[in-house]
């Protein structure tokens, strides 16, 4: 059985390889099964033309917080790689932070449906003055046996 | 009518406000009407954990490509969001650089699809080293008499 | 204000008009506001090259509901198109049922995004046997002043 | 090596067992590799509401072709099974006959991606009379050693 411990020091191993997370200023807020939160601080260098965060720094944090979420399901050994994704744009993500919640909707041997729900917090931290923004669903690959594709 | 030129310098000027393109090191390429290319050179500040580029950063040079290309076809006034895009990863984005080719499907009075190709090249500039590695497919939307949302 | 009562009225009659739910057997189970409910019971019929309900079956149900969702949240007068729309297929669509819960995300004066669970039913009517294959993400747009799109 | 004549034969006898198909009255008009042609007759049976053929029932026909142009490209005894598909809608589907065009994007060996276009004939089998009404994209994977699971 693998502890919540080791998962989660799975996936925070992972997400400090990210370097694009480091790059964008997004960190891991929480690791469960099934389920983990990626949180971004809105800054200017995010931005698009009318000075909202950029449809692609929002399917970024998306996108990782889904694929994290289908890894805990996954065994160890196993690399995740995201086949395809969806993002449908609810908002203008803006305000002070958003947060990605990714969640497994059906975990396969060789295929998992995640989903990400991206909120905008008018508020960093207040859960309070959340908006929804952005609902991805991506569909993320288990790897196995290549070199290279851990995790 | 609106000249070739009027049309690149209106998207240059709108990409040059895209801050997170100079924070990933995109470049706006070429702009035709209906054809917007944006190069990514690839560098370690891009990486997912395996050491590909960031399947965000990819979705995100595609997804300007794609909504630059639509806004080519939309009045001048007009701004553009993306509504939704779905993307399918097909080959690891590694190599020297990535190019994203967004052309435009149909231009509506509303609502445009637009799709973009985005191709790992083995070596900078040369063509014939390129590989598929994305296809995206977005909607825009076109904006009319919102404050702040022109281009 | 809108009754409820006036609102199921209304999806009874355009659901009536779609054809293509006769044709394949589907029926209207529920409406509620921003929440509409199909069935389709299981019969060869429907069925793809390896005796599942083909994925085209299932996506119809699902966007109908999907659609008819939305509906709930526009003004009387308006008509209803979809955009675009994704779903990912989960498990085979085998059973005795397919039940289609279309539920609406975010409801905008233009687009409104919608998504539909798709379930299975071993034993028809028997919501412990369900079993979740298909997950539907949909845009939908607003119409007004269109002839004939009316709902 | 397969021959084109055994790929051709493979598809239509796993076409013939698409029950869906005859149902709503579709036929396969050309299969070549990596290409494969459904064709719909447009009749009121397969209407939505306004008079249009139902989403639903151009899915349909995109899901297959789509999905038959990925089984040109997997060895014998492969099936292939749909993983995901995103359909855009351009324009009313009406008129006389839908063409659905088929056509492999990148063929992998558990995923491929396919793509199909839709068009609306406003005069049965005049390709000038053709508007583009849908574009899919879709998601395939072969299926190995499953029973039942062949073509």
């Amino acid at each position: 059985m693998t502890s919540l411990a080791a998962t989660a020091a799975r996936i925070e191993a992972s997400f400090a390889k990210q370097a694009l997370m480091t790059t964008l200023g997004a960190t891991l807020e929480s690791v469960e099964p099934g389920r983990v939160v990626i949180v971004l601080p809105v800054v200017p260098a995010l931005f698009q033309q009318h000075g909202f965060v950029h449809a692609g720094a929002v399917a970024t944090i998306a996108d990782s917080a889904a694929g994290y979420a289908a890894l805990t399901r996954m065994p160890e050994g196993r690399g995740v790689l995201t086949a395809e994704f969806k993002i449908n744009l609810l908002a203008p993500a803006a305000g002070a932070r958003l947060v990605a919640i990714g969640t497994v909707v059906k975990a396969g041997r060789t295929l998992t449906l995640s989903q990400a729900e991206v909120f905008a917090e008018a508020i960093a931290g207040d859960a309070g003055s959340r908006k929804l923004c952005a609902l991805l669903t991506a569909t993320l690959m288990a790897i196995e046996d290549r070199a290279g594709i851990v995790d």
